[in-house]
This record gives structure tokens, sequence and C-alpha cells, in this order.
């Protein structure tokens, strides 16, 4: 009879442990896919606990970003179904974690593409945390194994709520207009932050290619920093939208007559066209010492391009040239070089040994630097 | 009688005139080649006189760049021929022209790949010749049509004078290494001035493909700032050099076991491979922010890879990608939109027209981002 007690009482706190572990997670419904064809159906899950450093958050809107369509289709890979999408999303909190020192209940907070990262690594000790570096650190918002949280799937912004840490929510005054700040979050913040780190200012020529969800984005952001923008795209019905934002020009790349004489004329471009295209057609646009920022990524069909575009973007990586110096810099160099003993290796030769000389060099095996004597000019050739 | 002496007088005249003309041009003698098939063979020509701003040199050695193969061979296009290549001259002042003020006779000089520029773009006057955007203000040392010379073919050193501007022509001092002088003006300038622009410095870790002409340069310049030096290259008889020049580490890129474990190494790789390769091995191996410059250009038979190599190269235009922004800044954008009143245009949709939504978005007609409306996650929808 006793140990008849003694069960009961372990099943019962068995059974107390377990109930009080699923009270833990946060009851969500949203909408979901279930397969790359699929269509958007309600979906009821849940979301991991409220931790120490999180905040939940009651949704009121999160913006459709052109990546979900990506992801949904299962464009730049295979993905994990059912996916809750969403990942520029804005609510109220609900519930702080005991040590949440950002928020309070009834704040308002806004969540982007991701939800976490390792927080210890070079870029996320420069707040650069979309570039962590550490495998399987930065966790995205939806989609992904979250390795914070036992590799649970992350699921996104198309859905009632969203528990986040507190480091990864941006706070939102209370009379904002709540339906316009999920996007920012990643339109925004997208093309913002390109146009600071190429520094645009007042009076640079800027271009936009591709007046989208971040084209938009990208041409108010630039105007407001002074910039005159020229607008790239295949849609003529966004000619006026352009203008009216601020565009000095709108350039419709279907009509081969307005793309003419535009070479040489951007400090910068920003590229948001989520499609196939030629970069070199925007390359060839740039001044000297322009940059073509891309943060459009197109669908697998592409490989070539795709293979390139998520490279750069993965690191904010730049691809960029370099052709000789200048002549003050070459003074530079040389009195530098002088001053520090660093020459080439050479192999003087004489005139009528060039050709041979050309052949190494075809060959590789050059070592490194044939010099030709010139006053072998005035020599015979030996007999051969 | 008398008109007859006023015809010997005016043939004696014109007789002189052309003979006075005649001796204003500078005989010279080279090796040039007389068709991109041909070897190279003695030439004698003439260079423009002396001007107020030129300097006459006798010259002492001209390297033999890369370059000059691809120019013989026409690797980049139709050539004038006979060509005189050379691009990298040393040697003696032996004229000046009554305005030079930078040298005397019996100084030393340098002159490298451009021997005129227009002067007055923007390019110029911040000292960046080599990117004048001039329309042929820019003008070769060799094999380019002389615009400030009645667009006579320019010869270059493979002679034994040159005639040139002073402005291009750098100071050498007396107890130079003459023989190792002509080289720095090419593989020199074109690996130091990245150096340079890409700020390495003590500690970075840098990489350079290719271990040629330029790159052993590179190595020497990138070590002379302190930098840990990673040299690529596919001839194995050239890692002893590399590694005795400074170099930590070369990696035979024909070994897939050298090149294991190196992505997200190196914050600048200096490329200057001159033939067919894909530069995504090397971008792959860039940590974050890291820059990717390309000195090296193939012939055109890789018309891909030459395109955009010339055009980041002629331009020093960055190709770099951007992925949203850290924390921090998206606070700051945040706060940066509402002050100036920045925000997407939306349209709010209920969670059933997300579908509807996302074929807007494929088509393209979406303006510019849907922003679902969670509170329609407890609505009904409307029968269809």
């Amino acid at each position: 009879m006793r140990n008849r007690n003694i069960l009961w009482l372990l099943v019962f706190l068995l059974a107390g442990g377990t109930l009080w572990a699923e009270e833990t997670r946060i009851p969500a419904k949203g909408y979901a896919v279930f397969s790359k064809e699929g269509s958007f159906q309600p979906y009821t899950f849940t979301r991991h606990a409220v931790g120490e450093e999180d905040i939940l958050l009651d949704l009121l809107y999160c913006g459709i970003c052109h990546t979900d369509l990506h992801f949904v289709r299962g464009d730049w890979g295979e993905e994990p179904y059912p996916m809750v999408p969403g990942h520029e999303m804005v609510g109220k909190v609900v519930r702080v974690g005991k040590k949440v020192k950002k928020f309070q209940v009834g704040d308002y907070a806004a969540v982007g593409c991701m939800v976490n990262s390792c927080g210890h690594c070079g870029m996320c000790q420069r707040g650069e945390e979309q570039y962590c570096e550490t495998p399987g650190g930065r966790i995205l918002s939806y989609a992904v194994p979250d390795t914070f949280h036992g590799n649970e799937i992350t699921c996104g912004g198309y859905a009632n709520n969203m528990v986040v840490s507190e480091k990864f929510a941006v706070k939102v005054p209370q009379d904002a207009p709540m339906e316009k700040i999920g996007p920012l979050m990643c339109a925004g913040i997208t093309t913002y932050s390109p146009l600071k780190f190429t520094r645009v200012k007042k009076g640079d020529k800027v271009g936009v290619a591709g007046f989208g969800g971040l084209g938009h984005m990208a041409v108010q952001y630039a105007v407001a920093f002074g910039a005159e923008v020229t607008v790239f795209d295949v849609n003529e019905s966004k000619r006026q939208d352009a203008l009216a934002m601020g565009a000095t020009k709108f350039v419709n790349v279907r009509n081969p007559e307005e793309c003419q004489g535009l070479e040489h004329t951007f400090r910068v471009i920003l590229s948001t066209i989520p499609a196939k295209y030629d970069p070199i057609f925007y390359v060839n646009m740039l001044q000297t010492d322009g940059e073509l920022v891309i943060v459009g990524l197109p669908a697998t069909e592409n490989t070539p391009m795709l293979n390139t575009a998520a490279l750069v973007i993965l690191g904010r990586r730049h691809v960029c040239g370099s052709q000789i110096g200048g002549i003050a810099e070459s003074q530079e160099m040389m009195d530098f070089s002088i001053k520090h003993g660093i020459y080439p290796h050479v192999e003087v030769i004489p005139v009528w040994k060039i050709d041979e000389a050309f052949e190494h060099l075809q060959n590789g095996t050059a070592k490194y630097r044939y010099v030709i004597d010139l006053k072998t000019l005035d020599q015979t050739p030996p007999k051969k």
C-alpha cells in the first residue's frame, strides 16, 4: 500500500513536471505553407518559453518580403515545412523575462531577420551580428534550427506572437504608424545600411536598381541624405512614384534609349533586383571608385549570378580592381621602395633575348622580371 | 636672274624649314614586332620633339611586363604594328625643355605606363591620372595614338631613348640600382597602390594570388607593411622564393589539400593572375568586409572573366554586397526613419490574401510592401 502511494506520488510529480514544462512554452497560431508548392494554411504551434532575457510580443503587423517568396518556394535550397515565414514584425510587449532591461510591458517593439547570434565573435562585438562568424551562431527569424533552443525550427512573424531575446528587438515609439514599422526591419535596414557605409551624402549621384520593396526605401533614404537619385526598373508604371518620392530620374531599362549616356555617372548604385540581370550593366555606370552594392538575391535558377551575389552579400565583401597608380603616388612608392630596399628580382637580358624571355613569360617560368639591357642595342648578337 | 635668285631663296627656306622640323624630332632605335605572330626585330623610328615641359632620356633599362606579351600578341584586340613595347623605363636625363622644373640634365628618371593625361578632369586633379576620365586623355606609353602629338602611335621603352612630359617621369636617385628601377613603374606601383588604398597594416592577413612579376612585388610590400602574407600559385618551384621573401605560407592551388580551411581568412587578397581562373575561389577566403583586388587581366579568350576584371580595374570600382544591418544600426535607422517620416508604402492585407500578395510579388506588380494585418488571424475569410 505504501509502495503504491509512492508510485502515485512519482506519477503525479512526473506529470506535474511535464505539465509545468508545457505551460512554459508559448502557444501560437499563424499561417504556414506545408510544401514548396503549397498555399498558406492556418497553423497552430508553440514557441519556446520566455527566457530571462526574452520578451513576448503580441504581434501587430508583419511585412511580406520577397525573401519570403524565395524561402517558401525553396528557391535557395531545401527548406523545412511547415514554414511560418515573416521577418518584418512589430508588436506590443506583453511579457518580459526577469533580466530584461530595454523593454517594459506595454512597449512596442519590432523584430527583423535575426532572432539571435553568438554574441562573442568579432562581428557580434562590433554590432554587426548579421555577419556573425560562428557557425550556427546567427539565427534567422524563420525556417532555421535555433541552436539556442534545442535546434527547433524557428517560426516567423506570420503569426500572432513572437518570443525573442530583447537584444534582437528594436524599440518603437508608442505613436508610430505601426503598420509601416515591420518592413523597416528588412527593406529599411537593408537599404539604409549600405547607403551609410558607402557614406552617401549631399550631392552624390546614386542609382537605385529595382524599385520594389527595397528600392523604394532606398530612394527615400538616399534623397533624405541629399543624394541625386536615379531609379532603374522595368515597370513603366513605377515612373511617377519614383519621381514623387524624390528621384530626379527614372530609367526604364527595357528602353535602350533611356540607358544611353549613363556611363561613369554614379558614385553608388544599390541593386535591389531579386531576379536575373547583368550586374555589368550597372558597373559600367559607376564613376571611378564607385561602388555597386548588391542587396538583392535571385533564385538559384540563375546559378552563376547567385553564387557571386551570395558571396559578396554574405560578407559585405568588396570586389574591386586597381590599375597602376598616380604620379604623386608613384613618387611616393619609389621613395618608399628605395628607402626599404624593396626591388624586383630581375634577370637582365640583351635585346636579342626578348623572344626567349617572352617564351618564359608565356610558360610561367619567368622569375620574376626580365629587364632589357638597352646598351645591347648597340651590340651585335652572337652568332647562333 | 633676280627671279631665279628669289626662287632659290624660296627653295632654300622651305628645305631649311623642313630640315629644321626634322631635326627637332628625336631619332630613336629600338626593337619592335611587325605583326602579332612576329618576333622582335631591330627598328629605327623618331620620337616627337622635346617640348617645353618635356625631358629627353637616354634609356638605361626597360622591364618586360606580361602586358607587353598581351599587347604584342593582340590578346586584347587589334593593335598597331610595328610595335615598340615597354613601360618600365629608367634612364638619364640628357635634355630638358625650357619650362622643366623637376629635372636637370644628368638626373635619373623612370617612366611607367602613361606618358600623358588630360590634366584637368577630376581624376587628374586628384593625382589619379591612371583613371583620367577624358576620352583619349590618358596616353599609354606604347601602341596608342598620342592625342597631344598629332595622334602618332606611341613607342615604348624597348628603345634607346624616350621623350616624355616631366609630369610623367619619376625621380630616381643617382645611386639607385638602375636595372631594378624600371619594373617598379608597373609591377611596383600596381601592387603598391592597392595595398595602400586597402590600408594594409601590421597584423593584417593578406593573400597574394599569382607569384610572378607583380606578385613577388606585392609580397614584399605587404611584408614591409607588417602583414602576414600567404602566396597562391600553381608553380611549386616558387614556394621557397615566396617564403624567402617573407611570406608565411605558400599554397599550391593545384593541391586541393593545401586549399582547405582558408575560408574567411584574409582581409585583402591581391590577385595578380594574368590567366583564366575563378575569382570566387578567392572571394571565399575573404574575411567579412574583406577585399579582393584584381590587378591581373587575362587574355580575351576568357571573355566573361575579362569583361568583369577589365571593368573593375579600369575604374578601381568596388563590387560589394550588403546584408541587412546590425541591431545598433537598426535602432539608429528606426530613429532616423521616424524622425524624418520615412516609411514604406504599404498595402495592408488579411492573412487569407497572402497567396494573392505572393502572386503580385512574383509578377512584379506589388507596390511596394504588403503588410499582413495579423488581427485577421482571428477572422473568418469571406466566402468566395
